[in-house]
């Protein structure tokens, strides 16, 4: 059996699950999941067409010169899209979008050279030969989506058209980049993440030896300057933290953790691990988001984590999924799923409107003035990218990615060992999976974070003594977990609560998490926000928003964080103050205060912000 | 006479002095400019001429194809050092500069075409057509320099080849852009400043009208996209605040000014002046540096003010007292010499080395880690610049124009009215000068700021009663003047001290400033430094430096900010703590604080920063 899931490694503490085998039943995870089927597959693919990025695989397959739409990586938009297609695909078999996938892998295949080599940008007539430029470039990387997407389509339905057009472009890698040959890396990291999974997938190991070729080569400084731009200044395994583009850094971890667990190389794992830890400690926001810079989208140093220019790239996020999940698999450690969750909430649940028809590209944690909303039929400039949701970019990397991360999702709930299940994330949920053989089979009702019970039923265990495995997050102090005898023990944060029974259909199993509204406090090594607290409830991160204090500026408020905020009608309250501090040279002996107004302020959840219209916002809230 | 001197307004509160009426006879200034022009023309010359920068006139001036080097805005890096070398000659007449000057005014005016064109970036053969990219072509910003240094040439040594090479490039100007021509504006202002000066140094008013209309074009959207970036978002006369790339927004203020003043638009001044007054309350650094983001080297929102992000971009401060030194002019008021003071000491004065060779391009007032020493023989890519001072930038628009501006220095520390005399800067220095029309001469000994006490001896007044004028700093509580009688009585703070007497020669007049090392605290909105204090001394902000605290993290330190900072032999030192504080996720209902050990903390003078060796450097310092 082909487990249709992204991430497959062949050893680990933990067995990931496939969309065959974990189904998302409803709630907001569901609701995501529809609005990401019916609205933004169609909308992506509308303006991949409209931009002519489809297109230029028609033209490129013409054989004569032409003038090509997008950006030197506006290939790889087309293939993120085909791997959210194929997930979907897998997820509900619709018919119809089987049939766009198939029209779609035509034009691609087309497309394609004698050889292998694939790229609409490079090396046809009157172009620029191939890896010209590969620093910039970026054919190594949308090489990477393209197989992707055909592991999708392999865990799927199988061998196809576009898995051969994938086969055909990896070997194609592999014998201009193998040894003796162009012996250097992509400047976007990407392929050594999909190489390393196309090897689990087709067995071929001088896929999984041409990933660890290129996670080796990074640090060999084989690209010009600004190394740690592209993580080519250190080896992965010699580096301390993540560093230079976030994208690049997370989607290289994610290809190295792989390699590490396909060969043994525990010394590599342990290197990403302390990179990881260093990151979460050091350079990652209250929301998840990681990148606190716009300049060259990047890390910045530890603790500077402004969060006004918070980058926190949505594809960051996505990265940081990756990463989190692969440490999962392989530690078992309830910190990797807590990151997951925390950016699934903040980062990834934000990054698209509730339509599914519009995306942040950053996700600052910060909006200081209400921004107009960008027009809605152009692509915006994404350095430009404010305060409100943009149907397309210019680099329009997030749209394409956050589907087929959504697409994928339900994988990222729970996984299996041989002792039993472990949930992960919690939303209603259907789970019918094999435990050591047999069939074990669970369903998930949870109104969760809104509510803090999980109850998991068992609707079928065809073993005896089997365990599930609940994880309690960092934050959850005062979780209990109740077992089918119904009795209740405390659940410690930051592990897995363990049920162990002979199950029997009809068992239950509640997690009761403490889902009250709560103050955080940071770190006081982050210098940007010192003095302020944040809201947060359950896994989400809330946000003021202007227009919840009509005629008031955000700038003026300070809040009262040794007063708990509270919740009233299913909205969350907390006491500030509003001044009205005069203006004048801004530093001095003394701060003056203005006159204070005290006030109820509301919150809503921070993945919410901007679809009320035009807002300034802010997550850290600055304490009298 | 001419007085030689680089903004010459026909009207105003105060007129300015000349070089020949005023001049630093030592102290740090006094030292600056010898460094200048002992070694920091030198090495501008011998830059650009290692680089090809220059090298590019000769090339043009041949009329074939050739490979330029250097960015599009080169060209201008050579007239801004002809500016330097100009305002260097009017103030020593040193002849090896002068023949050097005559040299390059050779090979500059071989490559002017014959309608008075002058590029060595467009409009030859093989290149893109004259004013084909307005937005980043920066043809009419290198007019602009070019322009500025004829100004200076003009009120140095009047009339010669130089100038001649400007008229004809301002006459192009004037009719390729004038009303029915190319009715559009440059991406970087420059011209209109120019030009407005230009005007006051020829007398052809039809300079004067073109810089109006470049002004008032702005806001007209004439160029594509992203105009706040360079101002081409709202008219001059409709903004309320600078914004967009900060050089650019400077020099348009100044350029703006000029032509309120000269054309009696009263409504243009007093809109500059609210642009500026909310930038120093909202957009201003401790440091007086703008331009508080690195992406696109650019002011921030209101309060957006992180330091360790901050580009305070060395251009930005002389843009800064451009803007300043015309609005004192023309107003009086000594709110805008207190920011040139600042932006001198704490930006022009920390930009370069104090052996004249090397650079900060930006300078923001937080150094996470001591970065490596950049290379001693290559340019810089400007937006890596980190923790040390470098030699030279890719775009390295800094080095000439600090030069320039060092070398005209003297002119700012002194004005005249009809009544006496005004001091705005505190160095050793003489002046001789006339006050309605009878000769009043002074010399100023202080060894300010080390020192509070300033004293200025008359050493010849022509005429009878005179009043001189001496700026108290707004922070500068406590201050006293005394008379030549002897009485002493307190100077308020924000004002200038007035002095009136019929002066006889040997007359002294005596400020006293508090020059004690004080605690400073910023306005409780700027959210980035919220809790932090600063230690300042007079007008010198100081730092922390890593090489101070051996062993220990400027990350971990607070500072005990209810006690006075001390001085102590010479040095400054505050009461701190420096914590040993674990790692993990940042976030949470308590920030965990570690152990504490109480340090005497040494701080250094901010432009002094990165001078003994790679640090770690913070102005704003936490306060426990």
């Amino acid at each position: 059996m082909t487990t249709s899931t992204p991430v497959l490694p062949p050893t680990g503490t933990l067995r990931p699950l496939g969309l065959d085998e974990v189904r998302i039943t409803g709630g907001h995870w569901g609701e995501r999941q529809a609005v990401n089927a019916g609205a933004t597959i169609g909308h992506c693919l509308h303006w991949l067409e409209a931009l002519g990025w489809i297109g230029n695989f028609d033209r490129a397959a013409e054989g004569a010169p032409f003038e090509r739409a997008g950006r030197e990586f506006a290939d790889s938009e087309v293939y993120k899209l085909a791997e959210a297609m194929a997930w979907e695909i897998g997820r509900t078999g619709d018919p119809a979008l089987e049939a766009e996938f198939v029209r779609l892998t035509e034009r691609i295949g087309a497309a394609q050279h004698a050889d292998g080599y694939l790229n609409t940008r490079f090396g046809g007539p009157g172009q620029e030969p191939r890896y010209a430029n590969l620093e910039w470039g970026h054919e190594l990387y949308c090489y990477g989506h393209l197989i992707q997407a055909a592991v999708a389509r392999l865990r799927t339905r199988g061998e196809d058209a576009f898995t051969a057009i994938a086969r055909r472009a990896a070997d194609h890698v592999c014998e201009v980049f193998g040894p003796g040959g162009v012996e250097r890396i992509c400047g976007h990291a990407e392929i050594e993440v999909a190489l390393a999974e196309f090897a689990r997938a087709t067995g071929e190991a001088r896929y999984l030896e041409q990933a660890r070729l290129f996670v080796e080569r990074h640090g060999a400084k084989t690209l010009p300057e600004a190394g740690f731009y592209y993580q080519d200044d250190v080896a992965v395994r010699d580096a301390e933290v993540l560093r230079g583009h976030a994208v690049r850094a997370l989607y290289l971890s994610s290809g190295a953790i792989d390699v590490a667990v396909d060969t043994g190389d525990t010394a590599l794992l342990e290197a990403v691990r302390r990179q990881w830890d260093r990151t979460l400690a050091r350079r990652t926001h209250l929301t998840g988001g990681m990148g606190s810079q716009y300049q060259d989208e990047a890390f910045g140093r530890d603790f500077a984590l402004g969060p006004d220019r918070a980058y926190a790239e949505s594809c960051a996020g996505i990265g940081a999924v990756m990463t989190a999940w692969r440490l999962l698999l392989a530690t078992g450690e309830a910190s990797c799923a807590d990151l997951i969750e925390r950016v699934s909430w903040n980062v990834l649940a934000g990054a698209v409107a509730p339509d599914g028809r519009s995306f942040f590209y950053a996700n600052p944690l910060h909006q200081r003035t209400a921004d107009a909303d960008p027009p809605p039929d152009a692509a915006l400039p994404h350095v430009r990218a404010g305060g409100r949701r943009a149907p397309w970019f210019d680099v329009s990397c997030c749209p394409t990615n956050l589907a087929r991360t959504f697409a994928q999702y339900a994988v990222y709930l729970a996984t299996a060992d041989d002792r039993g299940v472990q949930l992960h994330q919690y939303a209603p949920a259907a789970i019918d999976t094999e435990v050591a053989g047999k069939r074990l089979a669970l369903s998930v009702a949870t109104a969760y974070p809104e509510d803090g019970a999980v109850t998991v039923r068992v609707e079928a265990n065809g073993g005896g003594e089997r365990t599930v495995s609940l994880r309690v997050p960092a934050w959850a102090e005062g979780a209990r977990v109740t077992g089918p005898d119904g009795t209740a023990r405390p659940a410690a944060p930051g592990t897995y609560a363990e049920v162990t029974a002979a199950f029997a259909p009809g068992d239950e199993i509640r997690l009761d998490l403490p889902v009250a509204p709560r103050w955080s406090l940071p770190d006081p090594r982050v210098d940007a926000v010192r003095g302020c607290a944040a809201v947060e409830r359950g896994p989400v991160v809330y946000c003021a928003e202007s227009l919840d204090l009509p005629g008031g500026d955000l700038d003026e408020l300070t809040v009262d964080a040794a007063t708990a905020p509270i919740e009233r009608g299913g909205r969350v309250l907390v006491a500030a103050t509003v001044h009205d501090r005069p203006d004048g040279w801004p530093y001095g002996p003394a701060a003056p205060e203005g006159e204070g107004k005290p006030v109820e302020l509301v919150l809503v959840p921070f993945h919410l912000r901007a679809t009320r219209g035009p807002a300034a916002m802010r997550v850290w809230l600055p304490q009298e």
